[in-house]
Parts: structure tokens; C-alpha cells; sequence
């Protein structure tokens, strides 16, 4: 017989009745029935009911266990009496009568009960993360990680993508958000920076001939973080050659609609090949962002036109200073009260607007101040123009085109939380495109890049060339799901001339980009594929899939809010070995801070590696 | 038509005859047959030959590219001449006459030729990886790893193993080798490490209940550089609980087996199940190493006994003071001068040894000192019992046990070598098993841990309380393929009260092990499991079946011997902010280093990522 077991705790069942056992297990929960003990035996797998009645030696040290202890127990299956039957259970139509029981590991008192769902402060749940990872939803969050990324690589490797590692010790790059250093011993004074992505490798990677890269690439950003920030994060990255932005999406829908579809749970998903593709002018006037839930059915419309003349002088005062008057339908609200309206109002002072006005509208009759100034005639027909009906109030977003485009966007969010509108058991994905290359830089007064400026522009350099910048789209776009940005990519512009003619646009000279991008540029001189990609957060993709609002819930070890491992102790003091090593010293503020803390740290260390 | 092709350049035969097809891809090769020009046009794919001639309005341009730009061919699928056609190309019976071209990258030189096996720097193949990577070899075993790491995933999930993703922003460990650090911005004083392994992680992923664990780690230490290190590097990180030694090994060997057998190219390997399981003091005395190379057919004995009392002195002299006498055949050695023999001792001196002795054999007669003075009778006793014949000649190594058994292992291993006894075409698995837990340390005067601590002894605490230290073994075991260590491994010890008596005999106190590992100790008293893992390297296993002496040849983007990135130009001078940021300063050498260097540096800035 095997030393710890012959079956998991999740393989019995009423076939196995009769026969002698071996399980090992967490001991779950305990039930004393008056001289009849029964123990709920857990592994990775499941649970089995085991039972000790006095004529069983292994009842009194089974008795003397604390829960979270680990057994092995000998014993025998049986069936159990109908009434006791868990049909809820695979294992619930037996319970194994213990003979023997050894102990693995004695435990002691628990910071943490793993047999109920209660919650516990976040610093309790990630100190003894081994213990809290053991309860039933951080356990199967995890493994629903495990599986999505899984899922992910085959289906990768099904479209023809190959994975390979880039480097972690990469290099320090000024741009983008703050890299984590690793000081050099080797070379004093020198550092290798964490990649933030590993975007120039990928790129690298198709300029090297493979045609189809992926990684499931850790990520790291030393930002201050949030729910769903991470300082160390996984991508999906992926790049591919030779293509054109219609076959990034023929390429990455079946990935992202499958994985969804077999992790949803029933929730419906947008099939491949269907995904919308909604330029970035449309998502922001129907929308009011980049990042559109589509699951909310209320679209935003531009009716500034209304308002040109209009006895509503707020708005008129605003569209003849060039401003924009956007809506947001509020279908149905005829039994809301006043209340309802003036607090979307008030809601929307607090968030840093102007406000939110409305019309409310009762079996044809409209209210408000902005229907009573403009009219009854002039309202009926906004709402003809709109496709309203007779019990549908209004919201109105008002002001200069991007403050009004961002207010009607949160606006739409809200009401349609608040009327119950939110589509529910569905992910809906689409593509942001067309996103301008070039914006007005209002602080400093000249045209720059809106977004990346290593896209390739729609037209490439005859666009450039000859058309007014600030209408030059590029080749880049965004998939969004249910209101959150997976990610960014583009075709990428691979041509050094028309790189040095996109900065020179912006205001770059050649020295500049030579400066500052030889290494890029120097690899598109040497024969460069056209090519693109992007890279799909993977923890932002089981965050969706498993329901979860923090990104530190779908993390094995995740670092706390404070960007501290409370079990392992990291970031730690070191010796002054290893910073003589590296060639650094503690600035003046460090000093002070250890000071002040050394005789709170305790030292830890770790096991050698294999 | 797709903007770029509508084939690969791997895709065309004889069937494809008369299509109009469209090709993308680098000119890999030009030759100009007067008036007639064939480009070998390459991609990730393969190859397909272009055509053009006075005819084809692609000839100019395609005539004046040079080799490695990108184009776009639009032509016409031909046959070749039959005296044309190349059958070990896949596409070698077609040609595609082209009507027309566009340049998609326009190359400049080229720092090293793509199409030659020409040998290059490696600090040119490092700096320009990007082209380096498109040649055949270099191409090949990086495709080599990305299948052999597939492959690896796909065994590890058909053994019941998960894949977890642990943390890369770890605690500092002052065991082990170097770290690499990271200054923390929050934690003033404070730093992160880059693990060497994820070895605590895993092992409390299986006291958090997981049961079986893999990951592709990605690892790293600060050491000093050879062919088969890399700073960077990867294990196939393993863990199982409720586990033996067998069940491990029961678990690796088919993946491992498999894996081998999937691309070891025809080699014969050894199969999963028959892996030999060679005990540490067997491997010592058999092969003098605890690396065994199973290939080589020769095998140590230890004749010391035949030397106690013998004409000849020195040995006599050796075995009188404890010393031992090892022997390794030289079969067939008949033929062979006095030089070869000779020219052994002088290696065996060039070494660091005190001389390997020898004796010559030839159709019975035996030849050199050590035959001269042992005499006939006795020699003729020694060959008996090795079973050895008449034209066989035999090394002596002899000194104190340690040294006679590491120069009889690297005698055999040259004896091999020289009388090419290496069997070719073969991966020769094999464990090695009953690693002794502990060692008399001659300069401490005191029994010592001879390997790993955390290790279970076999025994448990009986053998711990009742056994001689120098006589307990560990469950603790290598994996040896071909000579090369991949990995060590180890049932663990998850018992605290079995740790603080193993720390008791090593001289360490409760409380000096309470102080250095109350991370692992607290974490067992909470319920742990019986567990035990394992770790092969992954850059050993490519670098096994590509047949490459060094490890960055498997590697993408490797870093050079020097830990520089001469790409991206990593390690790289940061800004004085960015150290600000970490409450970092230079120390005083680095800052001299900076100096010295700061003319020569080139800013290089990296695209933000995504």
C-alpha cells in the first residue's frame, strides 16, 4: 500500500464500498456526535467524510487534533445511511470508518479558519497567504488562473505562435512609467531595469525572422498601486509578421472569445469575428470613452445643434463658445421621483463636473428646467430625433467637447447602473480603431503624438506628407471588455523614414530620434518585416472570469498595497556585503528610515534554491 | 489578394504550378545568371526561389537590393527545369517568375551574413542578435526551445501538475548564491531579490493544499560567468505532496524520457521507468563522481586491498596510512606506445594530481614500474579478479579516499575520451539516490550538513536519535543525464521537531533556527504536508539536445559573459532621479567608474511598452 495514500479525497464512492483505504488530508472540520466523531478530510482534490466511533483506536487521537492538521487514515468505505446522503458531494454517498490514524503534521492555533468563507483583513489573508490559499475561493481562484493560462498557451500555439522568453534583466528606459532597477556588480554604477513590457524584444523578435511570438511575460511597474495594479503583472504579449491589422484581430479573437467561453460559466460572450470595431471619434461621442461597456444599452448623442438658439441660455452661451450638448437617455424613469434626477446632479458636482442637467418626462409631459426654458415643440423634437417615448427622462452633458464627452460617459455608466440596465452573464468585447496619431498640445501649443509614436499612420508616409496631421489616424486599437481596456497594440511603424518623418510632425528633429531610438532604428535598417501585435493582461482577464475586483485575489503570492510580501518579508533590510557588492549606498532618507526601524526587523532566511 | 502573401515561403510545390501567388520575405540570397536573377527568398518558413528576367519589370529593383531587405514578390508559380530542381527544399520543384516587387525595408550593410555558417564574435552576433538570429543554426535552436518547453508543459499537465506563476519580486536570502537586488521606492533602506529558485514558494504552495506544482521559472544569481551559466536562466520547477522518493521519480522520468525521445533526433534514450538509481557512495567508488556519465563504459574498482602488503612502496606506503587504491581499465590498450600511457601521468600532473600509475599489458606480458614491483603473481591475481585479459592495460589512482576518487573519475572519464569508448548517440539517464545528511568538515573539527539541510533523512527522527550522524542518509537525489547534473531534488523535511534535531547535530541551537527559518518553521506548524520536488534546468536540457556547448546559444537574447546586453546596451547609467526615486547613491568606485566613463556612454531610450 502506498504510504500516504490510495485514493485523493475526491475518488470514493458507493463502488468502492467494502474496500480497505488509505487517505491523507487536511482535517477540515470535526463534528462530535456523542462518542461518533466524523471529519471532513480535505486535499487539492476534494473531501471526504471519515468517521471514528469508539471501536475505533484512532478515535481519541483524532479527537486530540486541531483542525488543519494532516492525517493519514486507514480505514475501511461504507456506504452511508440514506438520510446522511450528500448528493451535493462526488464523494457524498460514502464516509470511510478510520482504523488507524497517523499524523503528518500537528497544527497549531490558526490565524485564519479555512472551513468558512468569513472575511479577513487583507494583511491576515497575505502573511499566512499558505493558509488563506487553502480556503475554497482563493484556492479555486487560483486554479481558474492556472487553466486560463493553460487555455491561453494552446490556443496561442494553435494559431501558430511560438512562446519565447526575453529577457528580465533588461535595460532602463526614460520613458513610460518607473522601471524597477538591479544594480550592476560587474560594472559599477551601471543598472539593468525590469521590463515594463517586453515590447522592443517582441519587435526584435519579428525583425529576427520568427513570425509569430507570444509569452505569458511577467511585467513589472513601480507605480503606486490600486485594485487592480499590480507591481508585478502578466501579459499575454504577442507580435506577429507580415500582417495587416484585420489579421491581429482574425489572430487574437478565437484566443480571447474561446478562453472566455470556456471559463464563463454560462455567461455569454461576443463570438469571434465579431467583435465591433468602433473608431475612437465614435466611442467618444457614444460612449464618453475609450473604454465603452458595452453592456450598458444607452448610447450618448450629440445634440448641440438643438441648442444653437434655445431659451435654455446655459446651453446656448456654451455652443456658441464652441461647446458641445451631449445626452444620455434615461428610458423609463416616468416613477422616478424628482429625488432621483437631482441627486445624478448632485453625484455629478462630486465627481469634479460642472453638473448633470436632465428633463424629466411623464406620459408626454416633460419637467425640468432646461424642458421649461426650451420649449415644449423644441423638446418633442429632440426626442423625435432621438427615438424617445413618453416616459423617458434625459440627462445633459454640457461644455467644451471633451468635458462634456466625459461627463456623458460617466454619466452613461451611472444611469444605467441605477435603472438596472447593465446587462448581466455576459463579457462583450470590442476593438477601439482609428485612434488619431497626432493631437493639439494645448500647454505647449504644438501638434504631438496622441498616443504611440511607433504606429504605423494610416497612409503611411503620403499621409504624412500631405495631409493636415491632426486628421492622420493610426494603426492602432484597443480591446475592451465590459468597460475595461485588456489592452493596446498597433501595427507598428517599422520604416525609418517615415519614423523621422512622424517626429519631425511632433517637433523632433533626426538627431533627436537618432538620439534617443537608435537601437529601433538601427534594427528597421537591416531589413525589417512590417508587422504588430499586442498584449492582453492576463491577470485583468481572470480577474473577469473569476468575478474578482482586486487583482491581488487572482495572484498566488501577491505583493500587498504597499507593494511588501508580509510572508516572506520582502522588501527586506540587506547586509552592507551586498550593497558594497553592487557598488550603491543608502541615500541620507534610507538611512534615517532604517535607523529608526532596525530594532523592529527581524531577519529571515530562506532555503537555498536547487 | 492579402497586402503581403498569400503563401508562406514554405508553402509552394509543383501543384501550385500557374498560380498567381504573392510572397513576402528577406532576400537571403542573390545570384546573377547573365541577365536572369534568382533571389532565394526566406522566411520563419522556409525558402522559395525567385525569378526575374529581362521580362519582369521587378528586375531593376529586385537587382539592386541588398541581400536581407524585406520585399513583397507578386508573381507567377513556374516549374522548375528538371536539371533544377532541389529535392531537399521543400518548394525546391517550383520558382516564382515575378512580375512585380515591393520593398518593404531596405537593408544597409550587414554586420555578419546571414546565409553562411560563418563563424562571427560573439560580441558581434550578441550586439546584432537580431540578424544573428535569422541564421539557420541559431534560428533553429531557438525554435528547438520553444518546442522543447511546449512539450515539457504538455508532459507536466498530462502528469497532473498545475503551473503557478511565483513571485519575481522576492525577499533577499543570505544563503544560497549572489542575489540580484532591487531598491524598493516605498521601503526606503529596504530591497527586493530576483529569486534563485522559487524553492520556498513552491513548498508552501503545497502547504497551501495544491498537491502538484510545476512552473517554467525563470531564475537568477549573481555569479560569476562560464559557458554553461547564464544569470537568467530557467528550471522546470516541480513539487508534489503526500509523495516518496519513488513517486517523484515515478512522475519526472516519463517526461523527461519523453521529452528526450521527442527531440533528441534519433538518439537512443534511456526509457522512463529504467532510469538506474545509483547510491552516492556507489557513484563515488564506480565513476569517482556524483555526475556519472553512463556512456562511458568503464567502471572504478577499488583494489586497495591487493596493496597492503606489495613490492611496490609507494602504494604500500598509501594503503598503510588509510589511503585507497583505485583502478580503471584501459581495454585493448596492446597496441598503444609507452607515450599514451605516459602522456595520462602528465595530464594527471597538469591536473593538480600526484600522477596517475599505470600498467601496460601485451599478450599477457605485463609492462611499467608498479607491474615490476607488485610482480607477476600478484598483478595476475588483480586482473582475475577485474576480470580484465591479456592485452588490457589499467590506471592507479591512489591517495586518500577523496582524492584517489576524483582522480579516478576524471582518469575514467579521459581514458574513455582517448580510447573513444563514449558511446555516440545515446542520453544515459540515471539518479543518484542516498545522498549522506551529514559530514565530518575536517576544518571545523564538527559534524556538518554535507549537502541540504531541509532535507528528510531517511529514518526520520528515530535515525536522527538513534544512528551514528556519519550513517544517515537523506532522501535527497540528483538527476544526471550524459554527465551533466540537471537538477537536485529532495523529499523535503516539512516535521519542525525532525528540523531542530537535525540543526541540534549540525551544532545549531532551537532558537538559531527559530531566528534564520521562522518562515518555513512557522508555515509547518500550520499543516503541512509530506512533499518533495525537484528542479531541472532547462537551458542544460536544450543545450543536451542541440548539441551546444554553451548556454547562449539557447538562449534569445542571451546577456554576454561580461552580464551586459550589448543590444539594448543593458547595464546601463541611470538618472540621478531615478536613484533619488529608490533612496539610492552611487558608492564611491562606481562613481570614479561613471566618470571615467561618462563620455562614452550613449543614451538609448526604449519604446514604452504596452
Amino acid at each position: 500500500m502506498h504510504a500516504y495514500r490510495t485514493h485523493t479525497c475526491a475518488q470514493l464512492t458507493t463502488a468502492d464500498v467494502g474496500q480497505g483505504v488509505r487517505l491523507s488530508g487536511w482535517v477540515h472540520r470535526k463534528r462530535d456526535h456523542g462518542g461518533v466523531l466524523f471529519v471532513d478530510l480535505r486535499d487539492h482534490y476534494g473531501i471526504t467524510q471519515v468517521v471514528a466511533d469508539e471501536d475505533s483506536p484512532a478515535l481519541p487521537l483524532l479527537d486530540s487534533l486541531r483542525l488543519e492538521s494532516v492525517v493519514t487514515i486507514d480505514g475501511e468505505v461504507k456506504a452511508r445511511d440514506a438520510a446522511a446522503v450528500n448528493a451535493n458531494l462526488p464523494t457524498g454517498g460514502i464516509e470511510v470508518f478510520a482504523r488507524a490514524v497517523t499524523v503528518q503534521s500537528k497544527a497549531d492555533d490558526l490565524p485564519l479558519i479555512v472551513n468558512s468563507a468569513e472575511d479577513y483583513p487583507e494583511e491576515t489573508r497575505l502573511k499566512y497567504r499558505f493558509v488563506d490559499l487553502r480556503r475554497e475561493r482563493p484556492h479555486a481562484n487560483i486554479m481558474l488562473r492556472n487553466r486560463v493560462i493553460t487555455s491561453l498557451r494552446r490556443r496561442m500555439t494553435d494559431q501558430g505562435f511560438s512562446e519565447f522568453q526575453t529577457p528580465i534583466l533588461g535595460a532602463s528606459s526614460p520613458e513610460g512609467a518607473r522601471d524597477y532597477l538591479v544594480p550592476s556588480r560587474l560594472h559599477p554604477g551601471r543598472f539593468y531595469a525590469l521590463p515594463q513590457a517586453p515590447q522592443m524584444f517582441k519587435q526584435l523578435l519579428m525583425v529576427a525572422g520568427f513570425d509569430r511570438y507570444f509569452q505569458i511575460a511577467p511585467c513589472f511597474r513601480d507605480e503606486d498601486l490600486r485594485a487592480d495594479r499590480s507591481p508585478e503583472f502578466y501579459q499575454l504579449d504577442f507580435e506577429m509578421s507580415f500582417v495587416t491589422q484585420d489579421d491581429v484581430f482574425d489572430a487574437i479573437e478565437p484566443v480571447l472569445a474561446g478562453v472566455f467561453e470556456e471559463f464563463s460559466g454560462g455567461k455569454s460572450v461576443t463570438p469571434a469575428g465579431e467583435f465591433p470595431r468602433i473608431p475612437y471619434a465614435e466611442t467618444m461621442l457614444k460612449y464618453g470613452t475609450d473604454k465603452p461597456d458595452l453592456r450598458n444599452p444607452l448610447v450618448i448623442t450629440d445634440v448641440t445643434d438643438h441648442f444653437t438658439t434655445s431659451g435654455f441660455g446655459l446651453f446656448e452661451k456654451i455652443v456658441g463658445g464652441g461647446g458641445r450638448v451631449r445626452v444620455i437617455p434615461a428610458p423609463a424613469t416616468h416613477e422616478k421621483s424628482r429625488k432621483f434626477f437631482d441627486e445624478m446632479n448632485d453625484w455629478a458636482r462630486k465627481e469634479g463636473f460642472a453638473g448633470l442637467g436632465y428633463v424629466t418626462r411623464k406620459g408626454g409631459e416633460f419637467g425640468g428646467p432646461i424642458a421649461k426654458n426650451h420649449g415644449t415643440e423644441g423638446m418633442e423634437a429632440l426626442y423625435a430625433e432621438l427615438g424617445l417615448g413618453e416616459n423617458d427622462g434625459l440627462f445633459f452633458a454640457a461644455g467644451k467637447e471633451k468635458d462634456a464627452a466625459k461627463l456623458a460617459g460617466a454619466a452613461r455608466t451611472r444611469v444605467g447602473e441605477e435603472l438596472g440596465l447593465i446587462e448581466q452573464d455576459c463579457f462583450k468585447f470590442c476593438w477601439i480603431v482609428d485612434f488619431p496619431m497626432f493631437e493639439y498640445d494645448e500647454d505647449q501649443k504644438k501638434v504631438d503624438f496622441s498616443h504611440n509614436p511607433f504606429s504605423m499612420p494610416q497612409g503611411e508616409l503620403e499621409a504624412l506628407e500631405t495631409q493636415d496631421p491632426l486628421t492622420i489616424k493610426a494603426w492602432q486599437y484597443d480591446i475592451v471588455c465590459n468597460g475595461y481596456e485588456l489592452s493596446s497594440g498597433a501595427i507598428r511603424n517599422h520604416k525609418p523614414e517615415i519614423m523621422y518623418k512622424a517626429f519631425e510632425i511632433a517637433g523632433y528633429s533626426r538627431a533627436d530620434v537618432d538620439a534617443n531610438f537608435s537601437g529601433m532604428i538601427e534594427a528597421f535598417k537591416l531589413g525589417a518585416p512590417p508587422h504588430g501585435g499586442s498584449a492582453p493582461g492576463i491577470d485583468r482577464i481572470v480577474m473577469l472570469l473569476a468575478d474578482e475586483p482586486n487583482i491581488r485575489e487572482v495572484i498566488a503570492f501577491p505583493l500587498n498595497q504597499r507593494a511588501q510580501d508580509l510572508m516572506m518579508g520582502a522588501p527586506s533590510v540587506v547586509s552592507p556585503r551586498q550593497l558594497r557588492d553592487v557598488h550603491i549606498r543608502l541615500s541620507g532618507d534610507a538611512l534615517e528610515t532604517q535607523a529608526a526601524a532596525s530594532d523592529a526587523d527581524k531577519t529571515r532566511v530562506d532555503q537555498a534554491g536547487e
